[in-house]
């Protein structure tokens, strides 16, 4: 059997992480234990939470450790097993890892169908970003026929999914993304009523423009300037979602606070965050309502789609750089 | 009659306000016409808010205009009426300005009764800053028995009646204050459960020592440091009620964010913010229940009063600096 190349934390990164903080390893797949099974994974997720876990601070999850298997999302298929709940053959999602094969008892692996929909879109539309995309939105942002809904990283694997619904909701929706062609994707591809292009466009006029009767909802990706200008432009009673500040990760000083946040108070306003997993009792939910919207052609979902596993650290950086369209996955070998 | 004294904006303030912001004038009374009555002051209320209201910005209400009164919360008599609906000799509060006559159609007066309670008491704990601190608390903040309330601007007209209306719900209460007097006031006479002396004290070492659990509820009044500090603090679901920022309302460059607010996210918490007058239907309930608490000796008030409506600029000051212990209030003559 081949070996196990597997891409391990070395040190932990100040700033925008450069190749030296990981560990290209290529070691021995273990001998499976009584219970245990083998994946090969086929599709390794790359998401701006990954920022998050390599920092060493208490969050809703453990920091990646030095020396560990950097922690990742994959979809993989079982190709042995001794353990009599998951078959030789099948396909599962999980927490695999970035490493071309993961040992696991099985625990928190869940199947996936590959005859109902293309693997990759079990890590977007049909897995974590889909739910975020999902819970977040319905459940703090609660739109209402008629609101607008505002969503930044809008061409983003969540914030794509996010303004989607909110159309499918009867929403008006406003994305804002990064140079003109994400802007025209979202309108023109995903039916988004407008676009702001934060990297050329003046936000706080645009959002003036396309937001005359302020933002009901703000489903925040970016932190950092876009939310300031989203705050300033909040309608009475608007619910702002706090799904993630991808502006502000890579910060080597403390995380920029939004200025305008007293527009809460003027505006009786909500700022709520949440965290998908409080969610895992409903995903099944989340996953056959959006099959149906895929299967009717109201939801639309993108896959940008490195190869190989060695190139690990320049896909990764794409999530920071923005040079992807949709849900950034990694496929481990040709 | 006499002559009314009469202060008057006359020009906006940068930073902290000087006296030269203000005109004060010798007036005559005018006459009354149909419908109007004439209400001589006996009690200005000074409040944080009124910063705000100097600032030509788009708020929860219109800016006080250059030239106008400044605007002011006050009690008074009728001494004269030309308006079935209000009787001379009977007592009222609204905004009377801060002056020392009103003349108004009694559209937004009610009727106080000073043989219930000490006129300034209406314009304290049984008015707005109370009123503030009830529906902020119970409403937005949804205190649940054996919660940990953590409120800053603890001794102050708002934050002294939070804290003893969190005690009464049942929950642990901590108050932020500024200094050794005030601290021991709230704990000693109020019944706070600890203090912290934010000008003293280490302010996260003590978060730590006296929220042992996290924060549950945290109202804040100042904003600034002392939010960061309490977001980090949060409990799982927390509600932080946004009342104020008066560590903020003077300054000249853009106001601090909250660099934590990430804390939102990872405690699935909640940031609200609420304005007092969309309660104005319900202000007779709380009240009610509120005049029971202070009956039965559960709920304690405490007034600061200067005296002479010359002297307002000097008590308005006194609302940043500090030196003063509950609601500050404004008699306006010997």
């Amino acid at each position: 059997m081949s070996r196990n190349i597997q891409v391990k934390l070395a040190k932990r990164p100040v700033g925008l992480p450069d190749e030296s903080i990981w560990n290209i390893e290529s070691n021995d797949i273990p001998v499976l234990n009584e219970g245990e099974i083998l994946i090969k994974n086929e599709y390794i997720s790359l998401d701006p939470a990954m920022r998050g876990w390599l920092n060493d601070m208490r969050s809703y999850i453990p920091p990646v450790q030095i020396g560990e298997v950097m922690r990742a999302g994959s979809v993989g298929q079982v190709i042995a097993s001794k353990n009599e709940h998951f078959k030789e053959g099948t396909y599962l999602y999980g927490t695999g890892g970035v490493q071309q094969y993961t040992v696991t008892n099985g625990k928190g692996w869940i199947g996936v169908e590959p005859k109902l929909a293309p693997l990759p879109m079990y890590l977007g539309t049909l897995g974590m970003p889909g739910f975020t995309a999902y819970f977040g939105l319905l459940d703090v942002g609660k739109p209402q026929t008629g609101d607008t809904v505002l969503v930044s990283g809008a061409a983003g694997a969540v914030g794509s999914i996010v303004g989607q619904i909110a159309r499918i909701k009867g929403c008006r929706v406003v994305g804002i993304a990064g140079g003109p062609a994400k802007c025209k994707y979202i309108v023109d591809e995903l039916g988004f009523d407008a676009a702001i292009d934060y990297k050329n466009d003046d936000i706080r006029q645009k959002l003036k423009e396309y937001c005359p009767k302020g933002i009901d909802v703000y489903f925040d990706n970016v932190g950092g300037d876009i939310l300031d200008h989203a705050l300033a432009r909040l309608a009475m009673h608007a619910r702002v979602v706090i799904c993630g500040a991808i502006s502000q990760y890579n910060n080597t000083s403390v995380p920029r606070g939004p200025s305008n946040y007293l527009s809460l108070l003027v505006n009786r306003a909500t700022m709520q965050g949440f965290v998908v997993f409080d969610y895992s009792k409903k995903y099944g939910e989340a996953a056959k309502e959006m099959a149906g919207w895929l299967k009717d052609g109201r939801l639309k979902s993108k896959e940008h789609i490195d190869v190989g596993i060695e190139n690990f650290h320049s896909t990764f950086l794409k999530l920071f750089s923005g040079e992807k369209m949709g849900k950034l996955v990694l496929k481990v070998s040709e």
